[in-house]
């Protein structure tokens, strides 16, 4: 399980584009109260319009981590990078990288962590053992999002469902499963990063045991329809042990991203496939709405959308951009 | 993909009991061409009725591994085993093991590998990286292992179903994904250790392209129903993409063994939910029959559990240990 060291300092690095930025606007949004500031190289146009401070001054302030914010082309650090990681080492800041190239292959970045005795954390990657899973049935109440794909905003929406529930006085805590949403949250696993024999295991581990009327809010992780990633999403599934589901879906995809030959199932049936998978670890477990991401749509066209698949399978519809997730929260507290 | 040298000596080290050395039968039993002989220390008192070879006479005779084939207590492996595979190091061999404690954790057995250049293989660990799965359909054909719970005969199912096919003159193929597979077939991944995002993309790794006409016989891990393994077993299910299933099942079981609250499902439910995961990499999957670990029953209670099944489920039922797998060899060249 990772533990970061918070406030962050945010790296933008030599980034041109937002589109580049993602990571950085995502924490900047989602976790605020916790970013001190900003720090790019003199090529980068990109701002996000929080304070501009040097490692070095960030670190005087209290940053306990700088966080690389921007893709790396190729995963491989350039050197003018390399350099402002090292200052925030060489002041006693973490380094935090999602990148798929581990921060100990940089030679220097090595030799910076051991002068101060920092560290270089890679939330991509998951060097802890877990056990296997137990099915222990545990304390506290669980919601976990799934997915018809990957990328259609399974975070967003436990992010979302997070605050809503904090909002309406209830206790719930954000669980993160992958790089970046481990980021925000400061602590989590990326579970697609585990062996796969520990996959449940290291899931359970993520939402021990809590007070009754708790909400651990699951961020979910590929999808059972996925021809490479469901066995992650099966796993993340059974060790979760969700009370409730949230269904996500992008209405503009028929079939799997990049798997033109794998059709997306209809939502009843996407419905049922979960609910069948995930009462083996908890047999109460219920579909307690969708979340879905319309952007495809136009205001009329989702307003239509929404109204029929509301009417078809009973259940809230929201999207996250229009409107929020109240109706998402309510179903859970209602329950 | 593991890659090992044959032929084999196999390493009893100091087995008391013939269980103890459950790897080494099972060597000896399914690659008896690969093994050249036996090797223990004089405190064993089992022996495979093999030829017994010291480590150095069997790299003489052209031995290319010595196989640790007996369970050490808690991983460690005591000194006066590191003496014997010392000596098969020294004398070229490369070791192969299969515990959970990685050889590279013996300084002795390093030291050794360097000096001759021989290799340390952990079977149980995987080291490769894989890429992600693709989905893309393969050339070949392919049946599946697949099992209501763990531990109840699927690697013997795919050894004996493989036989049985190349007697009746088909080009087949055993595909090892555990530690004791890959040691009989010589290569292979226990796909339990991989990352979990690669799963899928490792078994597609596991059995390529082939001849139209050819059968890879996959050896299946874990359950679809088990708490704590079932995304290995879905990722495992959708790498393969089976055109057939065999289901193994031992009647004798209600619950996922070490899982009293985890009930098995019916067989015919069973069925339905590895065709429906299978669907999404094969459409044409169908389950070719039943594979029954029947040692609870005498034989008038096998006869009636099997032609009970046949006639339930309109499929063959074998137990490999009670009159073989040919009814499974049949329904699959039939198709």
């Amino acid at each position: 399980m990772h533990k970061l060291r918070k406030p962050y300092l945010l790296f933008l690095a030599d980034a041109q584009l937002k589109s580049d930025a993602k990571t950085a606007f995502g924490l900047r949004d989602w976790c605020t109260a916790d970013v001190m500031g900003e720090w790019r190289l003199p090529e980068s146009t990109v701002t996000l319009d929080l304070p501009r401070l040097s490692p070095t001054d960030a670190a005087r302030q209290g940053a306990g981590s700088i966080v690389i914010g921007v893709a790396a082309v190729g995963g491989v650090l350039p050197p003018q990078w390399l350099a402002a990681l090292e200052e925030a080492l060489d002041a006693g800041m973490d380094v935090v990288s999602g990148q798929h190239t581990r921060l100990t292959t940089f030679p220097s970045l090595v030799a910076a962590a051991q002068r101060s005795g920092a560290k270089l954390i890679d939330v991509r990657h998951s060097d802890q053992t877990f056990p296997a899973g137990t099915g222990r049935k545990r304390s506290g109440k669980r919601v976990l999002t799934v997915g018809t794909d990957c990328a259609l905003g399974k975070k967003y929406t436990a992010l979302a469902l997070t605050q809503a529930l904090q909002a309406r006085g209830a206790s719930a805590t954000f669980r993160a499963t992958g790089q970046t949403g481990v980021m925000i949250a400061g602590e989590g696993v990326a579970i697609d990063a585990v062996i796969a024999d520990f996959i449940a295991g290291a899931a359970e581990q993520l939402s021990p045991d809590n007070a009754p009327d708790h909400w651990d809010v699951i961020e979910g992780q590929g999808a059972l329809f996925h021809p490479a990633y469901a066995g992650v999403t099966l796993g993340l599934v059974h060790g979760s042990q969700p009370d409730a589901l949230v269904l996500c879906h992008d209405p503009s995809r028929d079939t799997i991203e990049g798997y033109p030959d794998c059709p997306i199932p209809d939502l009843a049936d996407a419905i049922r496939r979960y609910v069948e998978a995930a009462s083996l670890t908890n047999r109460a477990v219920r579909c307690v709405g969708l979340s879905i991401n319309s952007s495809c749509l136009s205001d009329a066209a989702w307003s239509d959308y929404a109204a029929t698949l509301r009417a078809t399978l009973k259940l809230p519809v929201v999207d996250p951009m229009r409107g929020g997730v109240d109706a998402l929260a309510d179903a859970l507290l209602a329950a």
